[in-house]
């Protein structure tokens, strides 16, 4: 089941009227008409939430309210139900004539490095005489603050930044020359702790409301140029995508598996006793101006080093609050294999092995106009699940 | 003229009412109190900024707004008028029976490194046989995202955070042996751009609001070991201070001057035509629990490289939003002599040289009871200004 805010009429006061649905094949179940019509009457709950233009009242009360909302919508929903067969026009939208919008208010964002493929590969093309893990990367799960502003929902366009960066040796200004996306999962927090009180990783899953896919656009050569000492700035914050979609994290749970043997052993605070991975399949598309839809790369979050668990421990350790509504992306997910990178970054290898497409045409980094998907996807024989795509294209 | 949110009593429901309040000595107007008595109601204005539990609202009204309510509260205080006598009761409130908060909600927080005394120290100490200063230094103001959620307002104790760090070559997990200030001013940002447009120079100071102390707290070994290759995160996130004062960014006008010369001369979209540096001094003082407060640093915010014009420039060059609340802070502002630096980082030495307080002890880095506070004034002949103090005590 998969929740977002959508709209597509406007309100007395002319603006949209934004307010919760959730995701019924091309149609959007508007969960305020159903709430108003009072199907959600008997539950006790306060409704108001679902006329909310995000998510995060309704992430605020609760787990068992998630879970008594979705026993109903599921009622609702069943085929032999006739529950809403007369109210149908009303609760049921079509994708096609609603706009979606960003799903929660994010106070704070944080993008992990718990790729570890991702970062191998970062490591040998940039210090190709090191070991490719700096020291601290098998000790915590790497992370970085990033811009909460500048997150936009699935479907804006993203302008190509200005910026300085380094070309040929001389100090260069204007639009990046190397423009990429990054493959990732978003977390949505759903609970906060004070602050003061670390969250203990045995209890960290609970704090996780859903997920989402997330692109976190780079600008290769602005970062290069920029990031010594204090990390990326310019080079990242000029946008970054979501979904406009979250996957409540229990609809996760049929694809839970052991993650890689973390050697060396992690300090107690890091040490899971649950298998905390999943086995989602992820997938980048590209469409050029001229060209059709193709897939450039395939991974699956498996490819993950450290889990969500670890990374809500190790964000919190210090005493650092979380607030609903924040979103920790997992940074890039590359898998082993070339065809399974996250980034151009890597399939190019730093721009020096272009990749071919069906136009003809070849991208070491992305050109005005690309279009970019990314898609997630799970399957056991009895669970289907599809993560909402996150889209962007590329403007001057 | 100094802004703040304050409460001295509770609402109907119980929980405290927060408010706008200008300090005038040691009194507080309640700005609500003035509004709800009438004495706003020729200026046109939406008055229930006043009653709100942030200054965002009031910021939002603009320039002009506040001028006009500056003009009326200035008139309003003026030793020989009579207005508010009968109503001195009702519209002051004494400091010390007053609760102060967060001035402003705040959406982003990003920490600059623009003092460059500062980053040669820290180049110096950890960079010996190099330039103390990178590359990109004298080209941009170098800057990253910090957590917002964890901003704190002054008089909030800090707990000491634990984390992983190295010591004598061996993996540790405890609480920071090396807990460190940060002496930095914070711009709050009033307007917003739409994303994708970046804010001219020379047009840069219109969006600020005002300017804050601001104390950057640091766990310097957890920093160390955390910060490759992505900069700060857990060395930095478990807390910041600020003032609960906000000084209109207008009343730095008297003391505005010429910054350094830059040399390079920077990209033209960080040029500005004006002098951009401000004549503020600045002091540190520690109180230990034994022991008297004393002084250990004396600065000057004119010690900074980059100016707030072109920190803001910088900031959305590649298109990045700013919105109204959002806190920009300066970095470290050390001066040139040693009693200057504006760290226990550069006071000690990176710990090699402990610093000697009157009650006998030394202090490298901070002990569980010490009292920190930064304060900021300036002087001319015609004019006084003093920034609101920032204090905060370290707990265990």
């Amino acid at each position: 089941m998969l929740y977002g805010i959508f709209s597509n009429d406007t309100a007395e006061n002319g603006s949209a009227r934004l307010r919760v649905g959730v995701q019924y094949n091309e149609l959007i179940l508007d969960l305020d008409c159903v709430s108003t019509l009072g199907y959600f009457n008997d539950l006790g709950i306060d409704t108001t939430v679902f006329a909310k233009p995000v998510l995060n009242d309704f992430i605020a009360l609760g787990k068992p309210v998630h879970q008594a909302v979705r026993q109903r919508i599921t009622d609702l929903l069943r085929s032999d139900a006739a529950a809403i067969v007369d109210v149908y026009d009303q609760v049921f939208t079509h994708e096609s004539r609603a706009q979606l919008h960003l799903p929660v208010r994010i106070g704070d964002y944080t993008d992990f490095y718990a790729g570890i493929h991702h970062a191998e590969n970062v490591g040998r093309m940039f210090r190709p005489d090191g070991d490719p893990l700096l020291p601290n990367y098998r000790h915590m799960p790497v992370a970085y603050h990033g811009r909460a502003s500048s997150i936009v929902v699935s479907g804006t366009s993203i302008r190509r930044p200005n910026g300085q960066f380094m070309q040929a040796g001389a100090l260069s200004f204007g639009p990046s020359q190397s423009l990429d996306f990054e493959l990732e999962l978003g977390l949505i927090i759903g609970k906060s702790n004070p602050p003061g009180e670390p969250i203990p990783v045995d209890e960290a899953e609970s704090y996780i409301f859903g997920v989402t896919l997330f692109n976190d656009w780079s600008a290769r050569d602005i970062q290069r140029w920029e990031y010594q000492p204090l990390g990326p700035f310019l080079g990242k914050n000029f946008a970054s995508s979501m979904s406009a979609w979250v996957l409540p994290f229990e609809d996760l749970e049929p694809f839970r598996m052991a993650g890689p043997v973390q050697e060396p052993v992690p300090l107690p605070y890091l040490q899971t006793t649950t298998p905390g991975h999943f086995d989602v399949q992820l997938a980048v598309s590209l469409r050029t101006e001229s060209g059709e839809e193709v897939c450039i790369s395939r991974s699956n979050v498996q490819y993950l080093y450290w889990n969500f668990a670890q990374m809500i421990a190790h964000h919190t350790v210090g005493g650092c609050n979380l607030n609903i509504g924040d979103v920790l992306a997992t940074g890039t997910i590359s898998g082993i294999d070339p065809d399974s990178y996250g980034s151009l970054l890597e399939l190019s290898w730093n721009g020096t092995r272009p990749i071919s497409l069906p136009d003809g045409s070849t991208r070491t980094y992305l050109l005005d106009g690309d279009a970019v998907a990314l898609r997630a996807f799970a399957r056991t024989d009895n669970s289907t699940i599809e993560l909402g795509t996150v889209t962007g294209t590329i403007q001057s």
